[in-house]
């Protein structure tokens, strides 16, 4: 079904791991266990369960077990050598490699350490210094390589395209559930899969911004919200529109008007050099000068790649400052309990100068009344 | 698709949580912080993100935030009640209700609270003592109450459901993506999603336990593996069947009798009061007799329910003890590389006296002779 010809990417994990190792000596580490699955995966391409990968100055050695070792074997770059933990814990193979490199601080994920691991890690490295890191590879993550950008194209173009292709077979005794099955499946059989659960609302449940689809039909209310994204080839798409359906009530088309407003204000002000809370603040007093700012009760955007949710944070308390290669949400939406919701969601990618919409579905007004069979 | 009826289930969360509390007082606690997500959802329904839950001897209050409100207030049972966090982080509003409520030593799950987490909290805590408490939920949702085997009963059948109609429709020049695809969208068709990325290994790489299905279509080995299981609301199945297409060599035959004697072995076995790890045995010795001990490398099961893995292990080093309403997998498997693998795995349910396999599809050797048309 997709016209997009498939492409193998080259990973560059050798500039992940310079860019890792750079930081670890600044801070004057000699180690780093990286338990993240998807910082993992980002640094040396292996997408399997229960490992660990520590880096060195030296080297990369990926701590997994039995299960995966021909997997390993086959997905990792040159960079990387294999350990097996045969029947040891993680933790006890890490601190037994941490000993024979002669490792003394050790900087730690403590995102992604239960505290749990922590101190049994802690127990079994002895005297070794553990350092927790923050959100060191995550950071890193904040800035797509080209290769990255490419497939968060591929992935916004298939969300777009499914939507589209769902959107022309709804009729109105359809349930949200229905819908999001749609959704569901005709991402499967574009090559990819659902980056999470659709979020499908019709009528006063569009005012949930996280509403779960349900049984209700989607022709018993006039506002139809869609929240989807693919995910394809590990990266993630997040996309959100409202339509209506039937009825066109003034109040539809005053705060669908605000919302559009807010959410092009705020992609006019994304370049290289802004903060992240100036982009959220510019949607937010738009939204609060038109009466509506009480019913934006969520921040106005996410980074999105590896996952769904990531780096930046675009909220009023975000230090993140925007920089090009940057690839994030911007979602402002007004939620009336007692009357519904309207979001519109756009995953956009940030340039030399300004911002690149990846989710180019329409948005204008008119292109969300919805016209349904039977 | 499905010819289940559809069955709103009432779980008995007051039963639940009372045994919660129970081992809190044993232990003296007086507060408990679920912050794991199934945990959560086992205790009172909710599943939602970024939430935790906090039991004390009267109360049990879901921390969560303005984007879940409504969901929370549909799902939570009568004995459950919410507090948004509006602007504070969760461990910041939690240690605010263990002051309100006065709690002193406070329980947390160590597994699922991360090292950074545990740091913020215990800072915001300040005096108030944190106590780790182990799998306590896990070890409860070890014993399966009967709505819970319901929905078992229910995945089961529709992971044999779905591999029958997908079996049906097998042709050489299918690839195993394609394969996996087929399933995905099957389960999906029939209300359910895939538990997990199903495995579907042709040929050599079948002797990989975790298999990532690739683009090598089925027709060109003799071997075929698929290891699949539906989720469907909420509850998980898991099931492998290794089939053979066109050719039949005899060493197939041999190692199938003899992976398959071992299930049999220690299926036969299982009943309250064994140990887990004397299942295991049991079936390890059977493949150690017939000199395929070195080719069977992880343990032979794993508990299912709201997680495709869960407690019990059955392995050689689990302290685990059957008991009545346990779910779990009995999977051994012999993989030789160069030539390829065979596993065969089914989801049992422990009843009074022996177990009742919820997995019901053809294993014997003869059915696994799959004619593909084309």
């Amino acid at each position: 079904m997709t016209d997009d010809p498939i492409i193998i990417m080259e990973f560059d994990h050798q500039s992940r791991l310079r860019k890792v190792r750079k930081r670890l000596s600044r801070r004057g580490l000699d180690g780093f266990l990286v338990a993240g699955k998807k910082n993992i995966y980002y640094l040396c391409g292996f997408s399997g369960e229960d490992s660990w990968l520590l880096v060195t100055a030296e080297r990369a050695i990926l701590i997994t077990d039995f299960r995966f070792q021909e997997q390993a074997a086959a997905s990792l770059p040159p960079e990387c050598e294999v350990s097996l933990r045969t029947r040891k814990s993680l933790n006890a193979k890490a601190a037994e490699l941490c000993r024979e490199h002669s490792l003394k601080k050790i900087g730690f994920e403590e995102r992604h350490l239960s505290y749990g691991e922590f101190y049994r890690l802690k127990k079994s490295l002895r005297s070794r210094e553990l350092m927790p890191v923050g959100e060191l590879v995550e950071e890193l993550r904040m800035i797509k390589y080209p290769e990255e950008i490419d497939l968060l194209r591929r992935s916004a173009r298939m969300t777009t395209r499914v939507l589209s292709l769902v959107m022309k077979g709804l009729t109105p005794s359809l349930t949200e559930l229905d819908v999001a099955g749609r959704i569901n499946i005709a991402l499967l059989r574009d090559g990819g899969r659902s980056a999470f659960s659709p979020i499908v609302a019709t009528g006063l449940r569009s005012s949930q911004p996280h509403a779960v689809a349900s049984h209700h039909s989607i022709g018993g209310g006039n506002v139809l919200l869609i929240d989807m994204g693919a995910e394809s080839e590990a990266y993630n798409s997040d996309m959100t529109r409202t339509f209506i359906l039937g009825d066109f009530p003034r109040k539809f088309k005053t705060i669908y008007r605000a919302v559009l407003g807010a959410q092009k204000k705020a992609i006019r002000l994304i370049r290289p050099g802004v903060t992240a809370s100036s982009i959220d603040g510019v949607a937010r007093r738009y939204l609060e000068e038109r009466g509506y700012g009480s019913y934006f009760g969520h921040s106005l955007g996410h980074g999105v790649g590896l996952e769904v949710h990531e780096r930046p944070v675009i909220s009023s308390r975000s230090r993140d400052v925007i920089k090009k290669g940057m690839v994030f949400t911007v979602e402002p939406g007004v939620y009336i309990p007692g009357w519904g919701g309207i979001r519109i969601e756009d995953t956009v990618m940030v340039t030399e100068d300004e911002c690149e919409i990846l989710t180019e579905y329409p948005k204008d007004l008119e292109s969300m009344v919805q016209k349904m069979k039977g």
